[in-house]
């Protein structure tokens, strides 16, 4: 008997809270060092966005930010903070929707959103906190870091709670990804009958972000890195920033 | 130092190719038994949307579909086959857009998907291949035919790709789920700063059908079940239908 395709998923335990400044690689190494963990090739860590904006201090204090007059009267339309209207606009290439309490918008980094994934939970009173600078950096050094060897296969997923269309209930979702296919383009193999495959491109980082979020939960401040062991793949690395849709390629902004 | 929380993933290996009329959960209990697994509480049993469909006899052959004068408009227009078109929109509300070779359809089911989940891979030339009649009514006959005893706790999730708007590639998604709770509401409860959480209700279904979606490949048919073993839950039951946002609460149709 041939043994079955297996994927092992391990939340890391006793990470402190994180502070604006901290080495989040270097925390994580030492969470693994605890529970007994050596890396292997092809593992992947899933780290919460919350702790990687942390530890590289984009809080925000809501007392420093003036809303402008356009966030004023946005802000005054879907009934949220005109000052987290004002980061939200700030963060954001346009908005896409609104609506009572909630704007959709496309981020500067091509996410399309709610609140330019702007949260205040589980950051203390009259703070915020926006996305890294550039997850898919952030992603890439956690990889350069934590990797044992330089050459050694090391999957970094940054994840987040996204809502979408059509569906209620948040899903985890990529927003950085190193050392990983984020996407994998499957065009040109054959199904079991010889023909072309009809789904061909699979969010690979998507679906990894999602199954972390099933160990994080919702506050992913408890458990926010999670380690996958066991995930096939084989394509070519690639970034976040390869999933996002060209809004020319897109039928809804 | 207390156990860190975990998943255990496993595909099950060696279940025949489905034909129409077989008993998939016979197929199932042997392919678990042949893999010395038996089930515990809390397991989670993810099946491939293709499978179910077969068992179910929902494969139509193309030859018997005769297109109305809309599904021969709307194919030319779409760049598609009319009878393929014709069996679009028989299981579909109505379309919400249309491009080049796809139709993105409210599925009578309240699905919002391309193509009405229909699909031609890994189906005999010639054949398309619906989705069930009632996918939560599927899960729940597998849930009741596999559970060891009648009130084990034993999830089980009906998973299909699904392409989304402003993300490229495709994502497992649960298409129907019984013995767990698709969505899980957690409105009420607190963050770690002891102020209500924003993100208050979680995709579980969701999640699961994207973890189960890392082993299955993009055929699903090869590895068509993947067990889970470990994933929390403490919310009552709830089918996909809880999962569908109504077309009043939605921005996007």
């Amino acid at each position: 008997m041939s043994v079955p395709p297996r994927i092992e998923l391990l939340a890391l335990d006793g990470l402190p809270l994180v502070q604006p400044g901290d080495d989040l690689a270097g925390l994580i190494a030492a969470a693994l060092d605890r529970a007994g963990l050596v890396l292997r090739v092809g593992d992947v860590l899933v780290v919460a966005q919350k702790i990687v904006s942390k530890a590289e201090g984009r809080r925000v204090a809501l007392a420093d930010v003036t809303p402008s007059v356009p966030a004023l009267a946005l802000a005054q339309q879907v009934g949220k903070d005109a000052r987290l209207v004002e980061l939200i606009l700030r963060e954001s290439r346009r908005v896409v929707r609104k609506a009572p309490g909630v704007l959709i918008v496309e981020h500067r980094l091509g996410l399309v959103m709610a609140n330019a994934g702007i949260d205040q939970s589980n950051v203390e009173d009259g703070f915020a906190l926006l996305l890294p600078e550039d997850p898919d950096a952030s992603a890439e050094r956690l990889r350069a870091r934590l990797a044992p060897s330089a050459g050694m296969r090391l999957g970094i997923v940054i994840n987040d709670s996204f809502g979408r269309p059509w569906r209620r209930g948040t899903v985890g979702t990529a927003i950085g990804a190193a050392g990983l296919p984020a996407l994998v383009d499957r065009r040109g193999e054959a199904d079991l009958f010889g023909r072309p495959l009809q789904v061909t491109m699979i969010a690979l980082a998507d679906e990894i972000a999602a199954s972390a979020s099933l160990l994080m939960g919702p506050a992913a401040e408890g458990l926010p890195v999670v380690l996958l062991r066991g995930v096939p793949w084989s394509a070519p690395a690639s970034p976040v920033r390869a999933l996002l849709r060209p809004a020319n390629e897109d039928l809804f902004r």
